[in-house]
């Protein structure tokens, strides 16, 4: 569809630091953005941002979040453009786009602004013909983004933290087992602030997602602390 | 813009109903659906946003939400559309709208949503050459709605519910002044459930955006409750 595209903000976390998934695009040019796609015809917003998730990093059966709409009169892609215009070798890379379409790709764009939460250590992220990469960056040490890109990180950012008191989808971040430290560092980490223990493991467990597993009878004295998983039924990984 | 049209949901509040502003198109047709519009190439989606909302309503200078975007594969106005193409007397209102164009009315619509929250008494909503009549109405005794204009309203409903426990915006239904409890009639009203007066007002003045009036000395025994009122640099007014 003309004039639209989707750009996904997809949040891991590891060794308490928030990163993001950023694509170096596979030009001499050194432009790096979000993975990001258009909408076909035939299918449904929502469907489109999967589809583009997935063929952009091999990411799928996550929750994605529309949370913005970007959509400023001037948004255009004009900079990577000129430079395809003007280098005929870097421009034959997109070998299935001829110049009416490139003209296309130089027009205003309105951009749905997506995000989801992973856990780092499930994902192996993929990169695409268009890739010469697909890494995680800290959110505090971007590269150079393209357009408006580093803007739509923070305001994914901007929106999950306003959202994440209403629910649990910040959970997502974790693996399957962990502990309430481990809870309470990825909070720290994401907010950028400190919590008192007592409180805050008593508003987590408020939630009523979890469910601490038994400790195993070591023998030994055991100071190990209680991990926690999502009950059977936690909302924190369905989608809707 | 082709294929993109902007839905407003205007939510009002009075004698502890929320309603929302509905138009009858002016149609024989029994058509009702939400204020609407389309998008210039020259203007950004949030501009077009309060142009239809001024033009279709009359309503300005509150902050718009963009809640969620409806984008399924096959939304369009069809409906409308067969009704305007079997009637040339009716499809002859749409006096600057040829075969051709009327065939993109047609077309697939991608909608972004947005909502307002406004003092019922300060607004007159105001109809155009397109509609009949430009109505309050309560959100359960709400007519026939085109397309999906009533879904639309419940993801609104559900949007601004999850986000009023965030922000103050829920205030910007009341008048100038208020009392406490005018305050929770109007959040018992909207999330439909009673809260405890006490436990309320604390987490009302926490806020910390609302001045309590000085009482006027009237001489009797002064009975009457507390008015409040928007601090000056109050956030609930603010576009943002």
């Amino acid at each position: 569809m003309p004039h639209l595209s989707i750009d996904c903000v997809i949040f891991g976390y590891q060794a308490r630091e928030l990163k993001v998934l950023i694509s170096k695009f596979n030009f001499k040019g050194n432009f790096y953005g979000l993975p990001s796609g258009f909408i076909l015809h035939t299918e449904g917003v929502d469907e489109a941002a999967y589809r583009i998730l997935k063929e952009r990093t091999g990411i799928e059966n996550i929750y994605l979040e529309q949370f913005k709409i970007f959509g400023e009169a001037n948004r255009n892609n004009k900079v990577v453009f000129d430079y395809l215009w003007q280098d005929e070798a870097e421009r034959k890379k997109f070998i299935d786009i001829s110049g009416d379409e490139l003209q296309w790709f130089k027009s205003r764009f309105i951009s749905f602004g997506y995000y989801a939460l992973v856990d780092i250590t499930k994902v192996t992220p993929q990169k695409t013909d268009i890739d010469e990469s697909m890494t995680w960056y800290s959110i505090h040490d971007l590269p150079n983004l393209i357009m408006d890109h580093k803007q739509i990180i923070e305001k994914a950012l901007d929106s999950m933290r306003l959202s994440l008191d209403k629910n649990i989808i910040i959970l997502n971040l974790l693996p399957e087992v962990f502990t309430m430290k481990e809870v309470q560092d990825l909070y720290e980490t994401i907010f950028e602030q400190t919590y008192a223990r007592n409180n805050f493991q008593k508003k987590i467990l408020e939630l009523n997602v979890l469910e601490r597993l038994e400790k195993k009878y070591t023998g030994a004295q055991n100071k190990a602390p209680y991990l926690y998983r999502f009950k059977p039924n936690g909302l924190a990984h369905e989608r809707g």
